[in-house]
């Protein structure tokens, strides 16, 4: 018998060289991002107080492809093109038919998909002259790769923790200083969105990205980067679906049925499933896309569809997206990084125009999967993908009950070594679920006043 | 301009199918263990209580090369062959002309090169029909290993940890439970050996591996792992060594001027090191290789050459190693899989013949290199491995000065961030080093009793 092969690995010189922008490809325009006072469409000159001109022009691009520069090419190659997996000792644990493909982006720096913005973003902000990056960071992953990427253009970082992960996981805090960034617990005492709420206060990733926006918006010097939610960020993150696409045809895999990935901004599920609505788009293949979110935190599946802030002090643009409110705090759940109030205004006008579904799953669920994928595949996976692989052990639980040989991709976007405390009590069996009950999130959402559209 | 490579991946079917047993083609052969109680070589009878006989077969072996099992080659793949790394900017940072290459095994389940015995050894137990594996683990990558090993193999696995670490690591326990093993703080109130301590007592490895091996000896359907000193170990390390050897053929290296890894117990440095020297003795290539261990745990550098028991109660057999003495206990220092008290007789044996030298290296250092290595390359070594940067850094250094452009292979041989507080205690400044006198040395090593030869 010929061996079994667990990684399809591309070449340095194999790796994609251009980012793919969905957005000329769709049936519909995405509606604009509005000014948080005026209510009019923002144009780029709005824009330049937090980023600058060439991050700006592809929030905004129309282009199809956009070439990745030679400099952040020659930095993703210290890890990428990032392996695609077949999982085949988890198939044969679930005993399905169904094949079960998974990207991996653990590989990088950060541990997660976060690099993959955080170098562009870095080099685009050091060519125009900045010399400090402000951010949020709520598991730590993004505050983790932008320190990373600052590290290597000489530039400072200055990251605003929530709170509530500051003081839970001190390691992360370690790599982050490790690269070189600084870290505050937000909310902090040094600025003034900050200081509208108690010291000890869990925090959010509104009131985390609020902090980061004000300092930003204050100094000539200093930027402000985002690592999820924004056209830009999705774009450079395509580099995932791009890559796996490759690979899947070294696999011998020309179709793909289901194409599963987490969503918290979104910028992950958009990395990995742009490249495969493109291809369903124009006809060559037709795979379900599905986003999976967290049941305490479902923005797609339970969000209202509509104008709102990206943080919670309302400095940011009004972005037509899926929301629970931009005051809307959820519960602490292990998956930080998907404890975000809306979905990426491109992720929910995709979803509007019906090229994907969406499932909202509990995190016991997402843990009993992340125990059964460690011990068959050899990876502790971060919180939140543990959610791409429950959703992914459904497709083939039900495949083994139709004897469908389903193909499935999914994105397993970072491990989870620096998140061990979700794991820890899932073991000892002390993790509940969201107890977000119907009832619950209807007047928690009832709370949350419309601003606009 | 071209553009660098920085990995030098080889094909899951170009993996290296046997292991190399460097003990043919030694000038002279190594020492033989001796019974602990009669003194008298021991034969394999008398290490059928702990070990399988395929294993056994394999400690004393001549042959030049082993047949990898294809089930364990299978596992293999999940991981290898794993990447060797060309660390362009580390070189630039430092301004060398020397060409850095490292071999990276942090991208294991285990996240260090301990899965690549590990696995092996459970599959042989398995065959043996061994229903339970027990062993020591220090700062936690040899227990994981194993752990991850049995989980496939549907073995038990009951592992004794260093109390300090125990105490200071609970992610690193966390992990291994994730994979399925079980964990006991050493001393433990278990065995008689652990009995012997006080409860709070902060433990060795020494102590650990008594317990274990106490445990293993009392059951039938048990034995004992252990992960690094003994030459079927080393053995199975090699294809670290024999997979660099292609990879730096793909890079167009023919020849290698030093090959640098840190020791602790031997397992790693062997594993990288011996296909090296097999390449030397054949007048192939002619590198210097150079062991590098801590200043407070300097077995080859201070230990004296002796037989010596591999634990602290004295259950294993008598050894002809480098030795502090199997009841001096090492400072707390940070790197925990090297505060072993012997190295492996193999390699003592190799040093004693001339084959290599050993330098030893304060834990700031190694700490100061670690983020220099983060900031440029983009990986948090684990503390064992930041020795052998510390001594790659110094090599370039010195080829800065004389405009060599030496080749220097190192291995990297875990990540650290299950070890993060070592590197939180260095960013405070609150790292110190060991303070190992000369004279405080002498007389640790005056009090340590000679047992035999």
């Amino acid at each position: 018998m010929a061996p079994l092969q667990h990684k399809f690995q591309l070449d340095e010189s194999e790796m994609p060289t251009r980012w793919y922008n969905i957005v000329p490809d769709l049936p519909a325009p995405p509606p604009p991002p509005l000014h948080p006072v005026t209510h009019q469409p923002v144009g780029p000159d709005d824009l330049a107080p937090l980023f600058p001109m060439d991050l700006i022009l592809q929030e905004v691009s129309t282009e199809r492809y956009i070439d990745i520069p030679e400099a952040v090419q020659d930095i993703y190659r210290m890890w990428r093109p990032s392996p695609l997996y077949r999982a085949h000792r988890l198939e044969k644990a679930l005993g399905t038919p169904a094949r079960i493909y998974y990207k991996y982006e653990g590989v990088s720096p950060a541990g997660s998909h976060k690099p993959n913005t955080a170098v562009p973003q870095a080099y685009y902000n050091q060519l125009a002259g900045i010399r400090k990056l402000t951010t949020e960071t709520g598991a730590g992953q993004w505050g983790t790769a932008l320190a990373f990427a600052c590290s290597l253009f000489d530039m400072e970082c200055e990251i605003w923790q929530v709170g509530g992960s500051y003081d839970a996981k001190p390691g992360r805090r370690t790599v982050i200083e490790t690269f070189g960034g600084t870290v505050h617990r937000s909310p902090s005492r040094l600025t003034s969105a900050g200081r509208a709420f108690p010291e000890d206060h869990t925090g959010s990733l509104g009131i985390a990205i609020s902090e980061a926006v004000e300092v930003a918006a204050q100094h000539e010097d200093t930027k402000y980067a985002l690592g999820s939610v924004l056209n830009h960020v999705l774009l450079h993150q395509t580099i995932i679906g791009e890559e796996a696409l490759l690979q899947l045809a070294k696999a011998g895999e020309s179709d793909v049925d289901v194409v599963i990935g987490c969503t918290g901004g979104g910028s992950n599920f958009g990395g990995l499933a742009f490249p495969f609505i493109r291809e369903k788009l124009a006809g060559r293949m037709n795979p379900v896309i599905r986003a999976v979110e967290p049941a305490s935190c479902p923005s797609l599946t339970r969000g209202e569809y509509r104008y709102d802030y990206g943080d919670t002090a309302g400095f940011t643009p009004l972005m037509k997206m899926h929301t629970l409110g931009h005051d809307f705090v959820p519960d602490p759940i292990h998956a930080g990084g998907l404890r975000y109030h809306g979905m990426a205004p491109l992720i929910s006008h995709v979803y509007e125009l019906g090229l994907m579904e969406a499932i909202a799953v509990e995190q016991t669920e997402c843990f009993a999967a992340a125990i059964r994928f460690a011990r068959t595949e050899g990876i502790v996976p971060a919180p939140e993908p543990t959610h791409a692989l429950a959703a992914t052990m459904r497709e083939a639980l039900a495949c083994r009950e139709s004897g469908e040989e389903k193909v499935t991709v999914t994105a397993l976007c970072g491990h989870g070594l620096l998140d061990l405390a979700a794991y820890e009590a899932y073991l000892k069996g002390a993790m509940v679920d969201s107890g977000l009950s119907d009832t619950d999130l209807e007047s928690a959402l009832a709370a949350v006043p419309s601003v606009a559209g």
